[in-house]
């Protein structure tokens, strides 16, 4: 396995990867990889000649009081992890090969980053439409792979996609659980040992909500009690909406979501699924 | 030559046009083509395997009381232009294939924007930023080409391909300009008899203002008075600029640009030169 740094190397490395009409699937990560990363490098696999995973800790989603800073990293680790699940290269540049200035040109995620974690998290889905952006012209994936469990995050992306005409394919990889059902995520490590074990209730009042929600009850007030009864972080939102237009006009496809904030780490975790009952 | 009308088609073109490395050059247009986009054609010709030109007036780029619906067509007379010119495919898409639905998320030119046009005519540029990103996708060039009489959409598109990684070149071509002096323009089929004689004034006062400007001297007030001496067209700015930054701290290179409304024609014309003389 390669890992690359500068953008020139990496468009070089595109250029020769791409001859003969061959295919680069793209993992975009912010490294410290779980299990959830791998799964999505093992379908990437599965679908592309060439198999690239970015890591990269990107400070334009982030606002000033988060956590970029403190963010785990561990390249080592994750390079290890990422060559044994079938990836060709790893392209890690710094901030200030992926910045080198101030850009006046920007994206807007509008609407779709009115609800949810960008009611929250103002700028945070236009900086990742930035780097995607970016991401996406200097690896010129066929496909790229996005977890479910940053649903907003795909919604987001799967419309730049399309509204743009990238020349690519956004796939949606299922949230990978624990045992215990909490959704893997790279801000679990923030997690107190006492907040580790409340943390799986963010999944079950899900899927209580999800059974309220389709027999055409309000899910949102016995999650809310729910959780109030079992969990010591504070709950940030929880939303039930449709998927992925993120309305509240809801004809088939509905995402029911949560934020919960912890002492140091905000969870988020949500479910997608048919409100005719067809899934 | 080729007219292609849909995104699909114009994929699986450029998917064939691309095998074995091939480049593709990009002529951007809105159509009704004069000799300033045929001698882009020409350099675009000489540079690339492939010459795609596309021709769509595009309205997410007029505002609501502007000229979208009377902006001049005339695709027959245009194709023949583009064909001699050395034109293997024109991609004329309708607004429907173009925008088949409101998109959520945006691009904004930001301060770049904020001068000259951009000032005058709110949403252009971000408008431009749209269907030039829309282009660039569909059509995969490795260079596109555009005419400097549009100097701050020029500058905007080529923050637009430095800022997001764009695979590809962006080509300035020289201001194509009548015997007269008059910058060629789609536009300029709008002016009366005595207008059209009056317009190459607007050049003129672009010398004059060079002239003082590189004397260290203030460039606008005496062209602002050779001109309302001799046009009939409303001034709408003149205004000296660092290019392609478009600040008012110039360094080296500048623009000095200028737009004057007349009855039915809004003309802009504009001057980049090095203000320590060097070009």
């Amino acid at each position: 396995m390669k890992t690359i740094t500068t953008i020139r190397e990496m468009g070089e490395w595109v250029q020769e990867a791409k001859k003969g009409g061959r295919s680069i699937g793209l993992v975009p990560t912010m490294g410290f990889l779980h299990e959830g990363h791998i799964s999505l490098v093992e379908r990437a696999k599965a679908e592309n000649d060439h198999v690239v995973m970015s890591i990269f800790v990107n400070p334009a989603q982030f606002g000033p009081n988060e956590d970029f800073d403190r963010y785990p990293r561990d390249l080592e680790r994750d390079s290890e992890l990422a060559e044994a699940a079938g990836t060709e290269v790893i392209f890690a540049p710094s901030v200030e090969e992926m910045y080198p200035r101030q850009s006046a040109i920007s994206m807007s995620a509008g609407p779709l980053a009115d609800v949810l974690c960008g009611a929250k998290r103002p700028g945070h889905f236009d900086g990742v439409l930035k780097v995607v952006t970016k991401l996406f012209h200097i690896i010129q994936p066929a496909r790229a792979y996005f977890g479910q469990k940053d649903a907003q995050q795909l919604a987001i992306i799967e419309s730049l996609v399309e509204d743009f005409n990238f020349p690519l394919t956004i796939r949606r990889g299922e949230t990978v659980r624990e045992a215990d059902g909490l959704a893997k995520s790279s801000r679990n490590v923030y997690l107190s040992e006492a907040e580790r074990v409340e943390a799986p209730h963010l999944q079950k009042a899900l899927q209580l909500g999800k059974v309220a929600a389709l027999a055409g009850e309000d899910p949102i007030a016995p999650m809310k009690a729910y959780l109030e009864e079992r969990v010591s972080g504070k709950i940030d939102y929880i939303d039930l909406l449709s998927y992925p237009s993120l309305t509240e006009q809801i004809e088939e496809e509905a995402i029911l979501a949560l934020a919960v904030q912890f002492e140091k780490a905000r969870l988020i975790d949500n479910l997608i699924f048919n409100m005719k009952g067809k899934n």
